[in-house]
């Protein structure tokens, strides 16, 4: 194992040189995960030159390595000739994830040197969102028309050994003059027919999916059959690409890594390559919206200031309380969330969601009370205040759970997004109503305490 | 559409009526994660009874779809010969995993009861850890001795489509008299051969993975390589199984997946269908260590009692210090995982990430002390109360984002788990620096504030 610190300086003396072969030669036996973390390390204008150099089959293993908003920044600091040639070499669905991330005017000055036919595939997926089939889809697929034969097909395979390797998922589809998709041949068929026999003769129904069916349809749809891709149909019936359900699987884990990330106050997917800008922006939007939270929830404090200060041992467990009921109710949320992303509960299910919180609740909520009473009681040496911060943490634990449970569930009935908006809704709830409990148990409690 | 109220009583109907038939024609063309929630929502006796009921087809389609944990219950609730019946329907790696999350001697039970060969292919499958090539693979595999010819490959395809289905990713492998992998024969040379040609004159060698190979090492090779399967060879070259790319993009996504809900404080792969002691009592046990920790920060807060008694209104802004410094830091680790997820940073690149972080939390930090210092000043009118709290909350800040981009990378390095681990130790220190940073900057400027 050579250390990643000399593979860091062998490539910069390389770039330095221009020596394409000897880049080729560093970073192709590489892991492509590797290789890109090593382009990333040498900072932004290093790399531009590096992809200078570099041959364009090596750039574009980058490119299609790299999320696809990284991706677009690279090509997007390439000249558009060598942007072009970059793309050119990528399969039509990359191309139009990387494109798509670009804003307009670069993007047209890329497509307009790029290959005629690519440009215009772009062009063309780039209009279906990313989350349906039209948007996940390749544009090149295996197909013939009717007339053709079994030999057309086994030829077109043995002739064609690259472009196949990106069929490898497809079986060949069989159009009508208008381009409909009226057949699929199956690769049993194609084995045992005769060479000279007629796709038409040969060809079963085929199963298709519309351009705009979305993510969910898609998964339902290749769970239930257990073909690797499947054709897609614009409105017409005119076959408009392939989507596989390799590609199916890794938008499906893209979108949950999205959903893991925004439930962290991460929206937009942020990668440390992108811009301050960007970077510090995006999270102070979801902070600021936060802060404001907070205040809000704070306010209970400020009401009982005179609480406070009659017992300041208040103000030790109050951050405290909300901590662990935050802990509590995030929990929840995580596992809602999953049982969402797997289907098995939706909005309709709320209430026997939350009896199976509420049970937790009241079992861990139990225990925390205890742990946190006997703190403060030892500390302090008072019963009374043990019992008003244990029994305000058992309430909140309860309250928490079933916030935390359910607060997902009903934002997805409302069409809101469950992933970003549960967490702060959660935290200001529980931490509202954990500095009310304490505080007002305290108040009420008040000759017991000072 | 049916209202699935509707559903959910046609379904006891059937059930009470052991029609299997109307159970199937109810459940048959639900997607698979729809029909697997409502046996969830019919509670475990009705559902068993269910499941002694419905054709041994439909129940093995609902334990597919099952997430493994959750499958492993079905099974276990059935009786013996039920279950090795079920089972039986399923590929040999969905058995491995499901045996997997059964205790030992109800799995012997089952398995003495299954189809030999399938319960031998199951204890050999059963012996590799899950997130190895040895313990995605499946042992059904599309092979044949070095003598066959093209003919029996493509009659093998013929005859039998059932199984043929199941072996739609993978290429003919050829065996030597040994089982050790010799060969693989590409479609086109299937195509393109006459049937009476030997496969050794038609096979090139193998690229095949060892049954020890990890996740991410999977993850390289079918980036690598555009191969829709890979043979898994055992410490002597013989072939064990075959392992698919959907099974490594799934294992990811599901590694993803528990990782996020680590990161909430869910370990061990919750699901409400899991009795309340094992759910009550996961949660606990991490809650336990949070309330430890957060016993010990608050303890800063304790040593500083005389400080909030002289200005009262400091208790107000402690928690919301902490809560912003904890919003932060997750962001942080939030990125930090995703990169690492991605293959982006390793823990040698923590310097680096170190100073993209504390570009943001000097942005971010700025932006949040001056807000919360403005409210402070306003609301008790006095500008030196909105210095110390800003002024803390800022640097908090820096703080915090600096914890959350770079512990995740320390602890991966020190072989610990960075999703469970980071948010309580991120939380833990930023607390305690928080509540030190209020507090002792207003103990210092006391003079000014009370």
């Amino acid at each position: 194992m050579t250390v990643p610190r000399d593979i860091a300086d062998a490539l910069r003396d390389a770039i330095e040189a221009k020596d394409d072969a000897r880049l080729d030669a560093l970073l192709d036996p590489l892991p492509p995960s590797e290789a890109l973390r090593l382009m990333l390390n040498l900072g932004p204008e290093v790399r531009e030159e590096a992809f200078r150099v570099m041959t364009s089959d090596l750039v574009a293993e980058l490119v299609e390595e790299a999320p696809s908003e990284l991706a677009a920044d690279f090509i997007g600091a390439m000249d558009v000739e060598r942007a072009a040639e970059v793309l050119d070499e990528l399969a039509s669905y990359v191309q139009a994830d990387v494109i798509g991330e670009m804003n307009t005017a670069a993007a047209d000055a890329v497509l307009a040197k790029m290959d005629a036919e690519n440009a215009a595939d772009v062009r063309r997926l780039a209009e279906y969102d990313e989350e349906t089939a039209g948007g996940l889809m390749s544009a090149e697929t295996f197909s013939f028309p009717e007339a053709a034969t079994v030999r057309t097909v086994i030829q077109r395979m043995a002739d064609d050994e690259d472009r196949f390797d990106r069929y490898r998922a497809q079986n060949p589809y069989v159009l009508d003059d208008a381009g409909r998709l009226v057949g699929v041949v199956s690769l049993r068929a194609l084995l045992s027919s005769r060479r000279a026999t007629p796709l038409a003769e040969v060809m079963i129904p085929p199963i298709s999916v519309s351009a705009q069916e979305t993510l969910d349809g898609l998964e339902d749809l290749f769970d239930e059959h257990r073909c690797l891709a499947l054709p897609v149909c614009d409105a017409d019936g005119r076959l408009a690409g392939v989507v596989t359900r390799a590609a199916v699987t890794e938008a499906l884990a893209e979108r949950a890594e999205s959903e893991s990330l925004r439930r962290q106050g991460v929206i937009g997917d942020e990668l440390r390559s992108m811009p301050l800008r960007i970077r510090s922006g995006r999270r102070l939007a979801w902070l600021s919206i936060n802060i404001v939270l907070n205040i809000i929830a704070a306010s209970v404090i400020a009401a009982y200031e005179a609480t406070i200060a009659a017992v300041i041992a208040i103000a030790v467990f109050l951050p405290m309380v909300s901590d662990m009921s935050g802990c509590s109710g995030n929990q929840a949320v995580g596992v809602t969330m999953r049982e969402l992303s797997l289907g098995l509960v939706r909005p309709v299910d709320a209430f026997r969601v939350w009896l199976k919180e509420i049970s937790v609740g009241l079992v861990n909520g139990l225990a925390l009370g205890l742990l946190i009473g006997l703190v403060a009681w030892i500390w302090k040496g008072n019963p009374w205040l043990g019992l008003v911060i244990g029994t305000a943490m058992a309430i909140n634990t309860m309250i928490a759970v079933s916030i935390g449970g359910v607060v997902p569930l009903l934002l997805k009935r409302l069409g809101q997004d469950p992933a970003a908006a549960s967490g702060p809704l959660l935290t200001t709830i529980t931490d509202m109503a954990g500095f009310f409990l304490v505080l007002s148990l305290a108040t009420l409690m008040m000759p017991l305490l000072a």
